[in-house]
């Protein structure tokens, strides 16, 4: 066993992500670290007791290259002798249809597949191919875009059946591992376009941040990203015992006991509106800006405010969160 | 008042830096920040009823520039009609003596002179010029450095009596009040040298974290600081009060209670072995993977590990921090 796939183990026993005896769909798109991905989960299958039961691609039929990346993917199952279970998505269209960015409907309709596919096949757990390097890059994306108490903790190793093997391992050292077995993968040719700002970190702020620093920029963000993510988990976990205690749900809406919640310290009482308004709020997206505004509501600031999908107002020593007008897309 | 004033007022009520009544010294090095921060504060002295005691300068007597900086710091005092509070240091020397680098032994005996002269002058509050740019790059220095729980809050607004009033205001517009109003600053050379962590992230990695963004990169990072500052203060009350609860002073050491500590979840205890090796280190610097060597007795994964001054072991359901040796430096 190579210090590569100690690397992979460690990550994989330190999350529990793959129980002994299950089975694990992966998720290939064609590029390196997916592709890395297959091959490691096989080289380990044995001595995890995890039977490896297929690789799953989308085609997203959004680029030129989408029939290359396919073959790329059946030919890597050929060569694993395992089922590939393949599906062609209109992604574009999907995008338009339900006014979403195509980087979202893509993510969106991708999941769903993986999900279906793994049900189908019947695998408890679907793994994916993010890196050290997509770890890093998320945490400053998120950093840059003002993240509220969660996005520090960048991307998650395990949610739900979906699990993530390769958190702790870069790409440099996965592409050496192919080039080293002699196994193909595809460049995405977007990857390149500095416009796109995951890119731009990827390609020039990152290199910089090392330049800068001069060492493992990426393993130490990855590691305050896990501090982070254990801490976020704690106070999720508290704030849940007390959104419990003091949040009842009266007809379209949610009423929250003023007094009891306004005693929480600020961590907590931020969560429990973050909670409540997203329950309230039918899928809509809920920002830092409107929990701010809602917690002057509590303190007693204003009288109450408009929150994406309705109104918060304090009445008799109640938040109350009325649902107005109709869902969302 | 104008709007910078309004944003340097609304940080001085949020936090409370300036209790009403109060007297505060101003700490000027001769650039920008720190000399539009003694003009901001005699502007809005009056609103805020807070007097302004003096203008502090310590001359590190490092660089051709020292006198010309001094010299500059006592004709704005002249000019603001205040006490001028002025102090020669051997900074080069204190930091050979004490095997410091001389970044560090400058802060050291920077706040050691401000706190003498504050007391000396009658000032309850010691005001430093940091700003929104200190306060973006700190955060970033601190991320690629691997930064534990305390460190992605980045900057604190106060500290002891130590009060921070831009820390909302970004230098851009400092400057702009600077050239409006004609007062003069002097530029710090070594800002330039990118060989310096810091200065490379302020000159090269926070505008192309911008350009990837195109938006106001500085203030989102400060906002998501802010939230790990309240998320951050609050996991502390929690691990204070556990640590008075499992930890006893036995000796030179501390011991303890290795049951009770170890039903706590993750972040608590991470934090309680944290304050238990710093008090046990002798004034060492712990790291996390200080913490994470002791987490691992804790969980019973090896028997002990040696830590800065001294071992810590598992003994009787007792996890028993012992010093060796003499104090460091």
């Amino acid at each position: 066993m190579t210090g590569l796939h100690q690397r992979v183990r460690r990550t994989i026993t330190k999350h529990e992500l793959l129980p002994s005896g299950s089975r694990v769909l992966v998720a290939v798109s064609g590029g390196s670290d997916s592709v890395a991905l297959a091959m490691l989960l096989c080289d380990l299958s044995e001595s995890l007791a995890v039977g490896v039961a297929g690789l799953a691609h989308l085609n997203h039929c959004l680029r030129d290259t989408a029939a290359r990346d396919e073959a790329v993917c059946e030919r890597l199952a050929d060569r694993l002798g395992l089922p590939f279970v393949v599906e062609r998505a209109d992604v574009a269209g999907y995008a338009t249809s339900q006014r979403l960015s195509v980087e979202d409907a893509a993510r969106r309709v991708r999941y769903e597949f993986l999900e279906r596919s793994a049900t189908r096949i019947g695998a408890e757990r679907i793994a994916v191919g993010h890196t050290l390097d997509d770890q890093a890059e998320t945490v400053l994306l998120k950093l840059i875009r003002g993240a509220g108490p969660a996005g520090l903790g960048g991307i998650f190793p395990k949610r739900g059946r979906v699990v993530r093997p390769l958190l702790d391992v870069d790409r440099v050292t996965l592409r050496g591992y192919l080039t080293e077995r002699g196994v193909e993968w595809t460049e995405d040719e977007t990857n390149q376009d500095l416009t796109n700002p995951r890119n731009r970190i990827r390609h020039v702020v990152l290199p910089e941040l090392e330049r800068a620093y001069g060492g493992s920029v990426r393993a130490s963000i990855a590691r305050a990203a896990a501090v982070a993510r254990e801490d976020g988990a704690w106070l999720e976990t508290l704030s849940d015992r007390v959104f419990g205690e003091v949040a009842v749900r009266v007809g379209d809406g949610w009423e929250l006991d003023a007094r009891r919640l306004a005693d929480e310290p600020a961590p907590i009482v931020r969560r429990v509106l973050l909670k409540a308004l997203r329950l309230a709020s039918g899928g809509r997206e809920i920002g830092q800006e409107h929990v701010t505004a809602v917690a002057a509501v509590l303190a007693g600031a204003c009288g109450g405010t408009d929150v994406p999908g309705g109104r918060v107002h304090l009445s008799s020593g109640k938040l109350v969160l009325s649902e107005q007008g109709g869902r969302p897309r």
